[in-house]
């Protein structure tokens, strides 16, 4: 997916929002926009917002000098997530219940002074909503004839949801070889390899760095080690925007889009109601 | 004053608006979005953001091949502006509460659906506001032994409250010459020379156009019959943002600035609270 008029004001949104989180000195956070200004300076109608967005975001990381503005943020996010998704677990929930909550996990803004009490009302709440497509048989379908499985993990927090999801998988289709990819460092809210390995995914099975911070899965950029297992996996689940942003360029049926529609150009792209809940095969 | 933070989100969220009053074509909406973050690639820490500002939004015009994206928004603004200021001058307004609704008339953002009646409402609250800083007492003396005053207009709609405060200027002090300044085309929301025109200020004084249409008072763009009137004037009332921010890196106490603080980088600089009201000589 190529960039929409919406995603500049977006970017530079996100930029102020980085600069507040990473320094309380007003001369850094400037230093940082203007580095940011330069890197925005760089997009053309070909840009991919979450390549071009990365990209300007971790040249502002480095005008500040902080590698991981967010890194409180995740934290919170992930114990929020961790403490509801427990509560969740304790009920019997089935493997289609499993992959909207894996969905949901990606709409939750863990957003400071967001209570679990109200995070759990919130998920029950979009538990209600119907998925606007949904192509989780076909899904299920090809996970039943696969040997492997390559799941694009997105957002910190969420990843407790993924965690769900992927034990009701595993138990379903125990023969899966499993792989769990995320960033190879600190970008925005996104996951990194370590925050997997501290929610305890290697217990499901492998997990593999993208070999990039670059949000999503920015070929070209990725580790060789990665696009092997990319490549050979039979079947890939590929969370939230920034992965459909990256892969939906290529058509390739082996890979299953869990997303909301979050903002207008994701829903213009896909056209779908923005806020759409989303199963999508790529075809 | 130079670039604070929060200027590049904010010139990016205007482009933004450009594009949307400017085109219904998504397609023109994205080339003139790409063509603003070139332009925002120019950006560095001694940018003026009224200048930097004025230059995208510009490149943006001729990308979407708009000339005038807030045409509409502009003679509505000044529609409900006039009818309201009518209203105001069938009583009997003081100099200095006149001032005082200059300012105010900074204020009021006519939006679409905004009712005369509600516009009136507003203004009467903000009438019973202080104004943060009162330097007007310095401001009617300097005009009771000046020649000459350059009044720096601002926005459309606006423009009509500056009248009324004109004539009661012109009243208190008819041997001063006034000349009234305007852009030289269109620029956002930004009076030009037609606009004043059009609200009869001939009928006080002359009206002048900057020569440029670069927001505020760039000095090395303004045009040579402007500067000479610039500085041979007595007085400068200088209305807004805008021409606050191209001229507060001179010190000159012919010139006083009449805003509201709107913006966080304003009253930053400023050393003044978000949302004053202001009448500031410059030291």
């Amino acid at each position: 997916m190529k960039v929409h008029y919406e995603c500049l004001p977006c970017i530079a949104s996100q930029c102020q929002r980085i600069v507040e989180m990473g320094t309380e000195d007003v001369e850094l956070r400037k230093r940082g926009i203007i580095a940011a200004a330069r890197l925005i300076g760089q997009m053309n109608e070909n840009s991919v917002p979450a390549v071009i967005g990365s990209r300007v975001f971790l040249g502002v990381y480095g005008a500040i000098g902080n590698d991981d503005p967010f890194g409180e943020y995740k934290e919170l996010s992930n114990r929020l997530a961790e403490k509801t998704v427990s509560n969740l677990e304790e009920q019997n929930i089935d493997i289609k219940t499993a992959l909207k909550l894996a969905i949901i996990g990606n709409v939750v803004d863990f957003a400071v002074g967001y209570s679990p009490e109200q995070l759990e009302e919130d998920v029950r709440r979009m538990l209600g909503e119907e998925l606007y497509r949904d192509d989780s048989d076909e899904l299920f379908d090809e996970l039943s004839r696969a040997r492997s499985l390559l799941y694009l993990t997105d957002n910190c927090g969420e990843i407790y949801f993924d965690r769900l999801f992927l034990r009701r998988v595993k138990e379903a289709y125990p023969n899966v070889e499993i792989y769990v990819a995320g960033k190879e460092g600190p970008v925005i809210n996104d996951a990194t390899v370590d925050d997997l390995r501290r929610a305890g995914f290697e217990r499901m099975g492998r997990v593999i760095s993208t070999g990039t911070r670059i949000v999503g899965v920015p070929l070209g950029e990725v580790s060789e080690e990665f696009m092997e297992v990319f490549e050979s996996a039979d079947v890939v689940i590929a969370k939230g925007q920034g992965n459909f942003e990256t892969l939906s360029e290529v058509s390739d049926p082996r890979i299953f889009y869990l997303l909301r529609a979050k903002c207008r150009p994701i829903a213009r792209e896909l056209g779908v109601p923005q806020g759409a809940l989303l199963c999508i095969r790529s075809r």
